[in-house]
């Protein structure tokens, strides 16, 4: 499973440059310069690291997944590029709800996958998961978001939309971290 | 998260004796005289130890949640007990079905939740998850048993009522190990 899993590390060099770190719910992370996102896991000159997995979907159905599929764009794409990733961690009152409860929410109730499909292709996105990883996570799931500089208005736009939803009433730590491309896409 | 994360240590000592090691398919696990369980890592001493931790639920709706606990038995009952630890992985077309089409194979075609429910509160069980750890885990779960020495021929026709279900045609590695209580429960 190690080629699920990937670390986020801030520190001195990266292929991404920190534009700004911003405690949206509960505790900030520290600034650094840069931001490295690498398949090996923490290195001794990390300023700090977060890492996480790809999984299996939580809460799509198979006819939300198709919509998605096709109007979604890859990461990773040509041209200036600017990302954000928001680790988020939700309440012990979330975990403890049984999956219908927690689906209610994420969809009937918040829209969550509709208001991202009104972002599509526009916002590129990709989920890591942490809360399972067995070691002591601050955080989790990691969001990771890729874009053009002419969609950041948007951006801003679909993170407010799901923030005034009823399930970011669950969340209660969430930090934004803005970066900007420092190298071409690998 | 640590808090959650429990390690099942085969070797020379452990809580439980090692009855049996079975593989129901693919490759098995090497016999051992005791399986020790324990919140902290693996040691030196251990011939092999596998990892999981407890989570949210997956698939139960609230409804059969309450039905399951208001059925079930907590683990640790005193008097003589046997136990089994069954890892279990799923195949790459398992992980791949959104949501709505685990479920329905879980439940609507497999009556999981309704088979295990039929055998509480005789055989108490907890799930591990270990398939989102992010190092390389040979399974995906690791399900733990506990029931009475009497119950054993209902704990062997529950595993193979759950066998013959359409959602056992995805599990492509399970080993099946027999313990019996060596020690007072902690």
């Amino acid at each position: 499973m190690t080629e699920r899993l990937t670390t986020f590390a801030a520190g001195d060099t990266g292929q991404w440059r920190v534009r700004s770190v911003r405690a949206v719910s509960g505790e900030s992370l520290p600034l650094a310069a840069a931001l490295d996102v690498r398949a090996a896991g923490a290195k001794p000159g990390d300023r700090w690291s977060l890492a996480g997995v790809t999984s299996n979907e939580r809460y799509v159905t198979r006819p939300e997944k198709e919509q998605l599929v096709a109007r979604q764009a890859g990461l990773g794409r040509a041209g200036p590029m600017l990302g954000a990733l928001i680790p988020i961690r939700k309440s012990a009152a979330w975990w403890a709800m049984t999956q219908d409860e927690r689906r209610a929410i994420f969809e009937a109730q918040s829209k969550h996958i509709q208001i991202g499909m009104d972002y599509l292709p526009a916002i590129a996105r990709r989920l890591y998961h942490c809360r399972d990883l067995g070691k002591c996570a601050p955080f989790d799931f990691l969001t990771w978001f890729e874009y053009a500089p002419a969609d950041e208005t948007q951006f801003n736009a679909l993170l407010q939309a799901l923030r005034a939803t009823p399930e970011w009433q669950y969340v209660e730590r969430e930090v934004d971290i803005r970066l900007a491309r420092a190298s071409a896409p690998r």
